[in-house]
């Protein structure tokens, strides 16, 4: 019996999943066990593999094959018609992207890269300026492109590529109802922490036992250790597919929980890849829906669940346990003071929950004015001083503070920021829901009894994969379409909580 | 400029070189870092990038480029050529072994694999007899295929997958020159160590520790710790590619060799793969020379330079400083009767250099005969313990202790065993010739300066590549044909030596 053409597609699709582990794989060695010499021929191969994933998928069978296939769309079910539906939006993607544009982009960001680290040393954005400017000049291209092939505005495009069926005109509602709420919000929230400055928690906590802490925490949450690995690396990430998850963290020998909550954080993305659909998981529709969902999970396990005095319960015994401290200094109540402490900053990377979204939207801001024209690179220090007094009342003393603090745009990454804060925001919305459904929510986290979220997630988030938009899969699983309320409530209700 | 067919060609295999680094990498984690529950995914990986190399190796395109390049090949310089020859020879296996046979090999030799390890729980040689008759099957049409692709006998044509160049009369001449001297040179050498039994290292060597004497020990070898790592698996193996190459042992607690000596044998392997020739080291003529030489220079670093006297001189007070060992049991005299002891034994993997060979020639004539049909897979008990008996004066008490203690039959690798034998016969030549050369040898082992070995291997073995077949290879690196003359005179040195 032959296979039909959506059959054949299944079997394509299925060989590009294989290569996507793989590559996931290599980029994983690369950052935790590859000898630091070995960067050239890890280059090579990771390219030849995305050379070779792109063309498999750029194949003028695919296309035939997509096309029969969708001719014949009424007879599929339900999940197959949306898979079909990713396959075809994960070719029209690839096809926007044609190898000699990823091959300037890469040859542009490299350079770009080695400039912004330059300027950064020489506190002198003009030496990063044109190198800047010429990625901005390719990413256009990029977004035009990828805009024809979708049919979006080109910045649309940027952000459909990392949240699938979120388009400006969302990201603006939302983000206006954060800039009216937030700054009274900040305020109110440092006035009323005046008096609660937390006690420093000192000593000197050894890899080894805040490990031991990490891994029983994990396990609390379900972290598959017969399938997964934590480990240690410069920044916190999370690579792999379900059934092989590695999540790594950096561990701060004077600080207990810089290391614990990014494992926590990357344990959030490792359980959503974990419970996507099973029969799907090497199919299009059976990956995780965009960098924004991606980015709510790991924000509502560290955030919302462990950044509570819930969780502050069920941690504080385990510290005492593994890190052997004691002292008054070690109470739920000055525990909880450090995880929720609110400060103004200038750098997105030290930002604590409450004033991150204020520096996304800031970057949102001016990332569109860029790429749409309306903001030359060289105005961009300026304007980022500008945007920055108006959103938090900082001024950067210089650039290094200000506009070359990420490298995010140096190495081609538009369309990217945004999902960072509208991860907190869906993260606020489901965990909203999640309580309604678990009214003994904090009890449960108290006693660190995690399979009931999971649970909720898994029905109600994980298990979902792509099937649907975003906006569906919000409103699917909290009845309600995606806005920025029950994320405001969260923030009041955790940050203007009573003396 | 347009690409001439040989330089087109050269691209297409810097691509399929880039793809054997990530199979390697890929296997490399499966084996040292991978969680014990994601075999399956990663059996998916590797199925797939090995399907796509064997896809891109067997295209119409390489086809026809390659009779182009041939058609012009008196107008490339020697290493082109020989690159071109290369190049055929991969394209010819691949070929000769379609993915159908593949894919019936995959399956037939993992159902043998589970019936050879039922067969041993259980004793019984019958259990696993139909399922290696069925790989023999196929084994036999893979030969047949392989030889008419490249104008040899079925049986050579397995051997020269391995060791190319190397036929079944070659190798039939050295192990004849071996059965002749080495069945008396064990006796003389078991009689001359009768009153020199070793005495006892008693203690537990923990890993940390054994694992500073390794390193210590192969940083003085050259092994580039910032191009390569040393890991622990269940069996030592090297990895990786020239630019970041992976060797691996495994620590035994009770005995402070095991370890190590696994570390210096799998570093021979890498330092051949470091120091093939850099130009061409993503090209198919810029290989080892197959598996009878790789395996020469690991029995050269672990036999030849390490298994001494000169090298004990090195080793000892690195053992008291990282061992923390004393007393008369830690005397040179002491630890190199260890290194020497002869006893003849059933299990191969037990056995020590001297009687090493008589296992794999009774292996070879076994496994000969079974794929020419001299031999049924039945009768396949008998003939060993017969065999067994004639070589070693030894009978097996069962077939667990007899045909059944190794795998490779089963998992398909005919041909296979005699480059163990041939790889201690060229180390016994290579290290003859770099005595020659090298006249203060053993003084620079005892002082750990391995540079001037190192040099001479690069200049006359791994800086080769696969540019010479193996006897060319040899020819030129000693000046003699390839013989099991110098080997059998190294031995009877070494362990004939007055007390």
């Amino acid at each position: 019996m032959s296979l039909t053409p959506y059959q054949q597609l299944e079997q394509e699709f299925r060989r590009l999943h294989a290569f996507r582990g793989a590559l996931s794989m290599l980029r994983w060695d690369a950052a935790v066990m590859m000898p630091r010499g070995s960067a050239d021929v890890r280059g090579e191969q990771l390219a030849a593999l995305e050379t070779e994933h792109h063309a498999l998928l750029t194949t003028p069978k695919v296309a035939r094959l997509l096309e029969r296939a969708e001719a014949g769309s009424s007879q599929l079910e339900d999940w197959s018609r949306a898979n079909l539906r990713e396959m075809r939006r994960q070719r029209d993607h690839a096809i926007a992207t044609p190898p000699s544009l990823i091959a300037r982009l890469a040859k542009a960001t490299a350079r770009a890269e080695v400039y912004w680290v330059e300027a950064r040393k020489a506190n002198d954005f003009k030496l990063f300026a044109p190198h800047l400017e010429e990625v901005v000049h390719l990413v256009r291209d990029k977004a035009a492109l990828l805009g024809q092939a979708r049919g979006l505005a080109p910045y649309d495009a940027l952000v459909d590529v990392f949240t699938p069926g979120i388009s400006t005109a969302d990201i603006d509602t939302i983000f206006k109802a954060l800039s009216r709420k937030l700054p009274g919000l900040i305020n109110n929230a440092i006035e009323v922490q005046a008096d609660r400055a937390p006690a420093p928690l000192t000593g000197k906590f050894t890899v080894v036992r805040q490990r031991q802490l990490a891994v029983e925490v994990l396990k609390a949450l379900g972290f598959p250790f017969d399938r997964g690995r934590l480990d240690e690396s410069e920044h916190p990430f999370t690579e792999g597919v379900p059934g092989d998850i590695r999540v790594t963290t950096r561990f701060d020998l004077s600080d207990p929980f810089t290391g614990l909550l990014g494992a926590v954080h990357e344990t959030g993305h490792a359980m959503y890849d974990l419970g996507l659909p099973v029969p799907w998981r090497d199919q299009p529709v059976g990956r995780d829906r965009g960098l924004a969902l991606e980015e709510s999970q790991s924000l509502l396990f560290e955030m919302n669940l462990c950044r509570s005095r819930a969780f502050v319960k069920y941690l504080r015994p385990l510290m005492e346990k593994h890190l052997q401290v004691s002292g008054p200094e070690w109470s739920e109540e000055n525990l909880y003071r450090h995880l929720v402490r609110v400060r103004r900053s200038l750098i997105r990377m030290d930002a604590d929950e409450l004033t991150y979204p204020a520096h996304i939207m800031l970057r949102y801001e001016l990332e569109r004015k860029i790429l749409e024209g309306g903001l030359a690179v060289k105005d961009l220090p300026e304007a980022w001083n500008t945007s920055m007094d108006q959103r938090l009342g900082l001024k950067p003393s210089n650039d290094v503070e200000g506009c070359l603090q990420d490298i995010h745009w140096g190495v081609g990454h538009f369309g990217y920021f945004p999902s960072y804060a509208l991860g907190a925001v869906i993260a606020g919305q489901l965990y909203e829901a999640m309580r309604a459904a678990r009214p003994a929510l904090d009890e449960e986290i108290a006693n660190g009894q995690y399979a009931g979220v999971m649970d909720w997630l898994r029905d109600n988030v994980h298990g979902v994969g792509a099937r649907l938009p975003v906006k569906d899969l919000i409103q699917e699983a909290t009845g309600k379409p995606l806005t920025a309320a029950a994320y405001l409530r969260y923030l009041e209700s955790k940050y203007l909580e009573a003396p």
